[in-house]
Parts: structure tokens; C-alpha cells; sequence
């Protein structure tokens, strides 16, 4: 397969992946606790959020800060390249905004053939 | 869960799939049969393919037609929403390959702690 879409499948495998973009997009305002996130991506466990949150952060995309203080607690944070990720992945989700009403028509109309 | 994430969750699961990305990415430059598409896209079994291509047609986002012409086949193709979903994409699949080798020292980097 032509190198060019082995490698977009290899770095795929990372941003392909619907909890890290909710994940990015959830960290485009600053940095944010676990428990933060792990409240407002609905549907996410524990241990998906800690193996996502991981790999993000060993792919350079975000930063991990353990705060030291009562009570101690971490954050995560966008790196610049998370940043640039975020806006790449921008247009993604808001066209995913846009078109849901006729995606779930397509859906309909498939299901009722 | 402020409703607008919740609608994005839900697209995510589409969109926010690896092989139903390199799929519509695949589809870009027009018509594609079953069996290119399984060839090009290294690593996806036939069943993954069949599900993936099934759950895209059944949101619109491509059309399946059968000619029956000698050998028979299929070919699959991006609807109008198909396409814009493409060019939704497109920054996302740019940036991957832009950066991959960032993320490769990252993971270097991280494995080396």
C-alpha cells in the first residue's frame, strides 16, 4: 500500500479514535482534572479514559501535571501540537454538528427499505 | 452533558472510526469496488470492511450499487454528504501525515522515561 496511506493509517489509529478527539476538543479551553472529564465525555470508563489520556500524552498531545497540593489532584493540557491537533480536527466536528439531523434521516429511511 | 457534545458523541462514532475514515478518504477520487478497497486498506478484515461500508451507507454517506454485467460486482461511492464529510476530513488526514514523525520522537521520548 502506497507509504503515504500507511503512515495516515498508522497516525489514524491515534486521532481516529472518537474518545481522544472528544478528549482534544474537551482540552481546547485549558487544562482540565481526571474527574473533569471523566464527568462531561459521557459513556467513557475509568480505565478508557486513564489508557486514552496515556497514549495522548506519550504521542505528545497533551501534558500531565500532578499538583501537589490538598487535595492533590492532576491535570492535562494540550501541547502546542495538541493544539494544532484540535484545529485539524475542527472542521471534523463541526461538520459532524451540522449534518447529524440527516444522518439520523439516512438512517431512518435505510431502515425502513 | 451540554447537548451539543452529546450530538458530537454520537457522529463520533462514526466519523471518529479509522476505517470508516480511510474508506471515505479511499472513495475520494470516485467509485471503488469491494475488493480494491480491501486491498488498499491494509489490516481491515472483510468483515470489518462489510460492517464499515454498510454503516456508511446507512447514513448516507455513500451508496452501494450492484452492476450486473459479467463478472458481477459492487462498487461503492461518496453521496453529495459524503463528499463534504471528505473535505471535513481532509485537515485532519493533512495533519497526520504532517506530523507523524513528531509523534513517533514523542513515543520515543515517553518510552524512555
Amino acid at each position: 500500500m502506497a507509504d503515504h496511506v500507511c503512515r495516515t493509517r498508522v497516525v489514524l489509529e491515534i486521532v481516529g479514535d472518537k474518545w481522544a478527539l472528544l478528549i482534544v476538543r474537551m482540552l481546547r479551553d485549558g487544562p482540565r482534572r481526571f474527574t473533569e472529564l471523566k464527568r462531561e465525555i459521557e459513556g467513557i470508563s475509568q480505565r478508557m479514559l486513564t489508557v486514552t489520556l496515556r497514549d495522548l500524552e506519550r504521542d505528545g498531545i497533551l501534558t500531565r501535571t500532578v499538583h501537589n497540593v490538598m487535595p492533590p489532584h492532576v491535570s492535562y493540557e494540550l501541547t502546542a501540537m495538541g493544539r494544532t491537533l484540535r484545529e485539524a480536527t475542527a472542521p471534523l466536528l463541526e461538520w459532524s454538528v451540522e449534518h447529524l439531523a440527516k444522518i439520523e434521516k439516512a438512517r431512518a429511511d435505510y431502515d425502513a427499505r
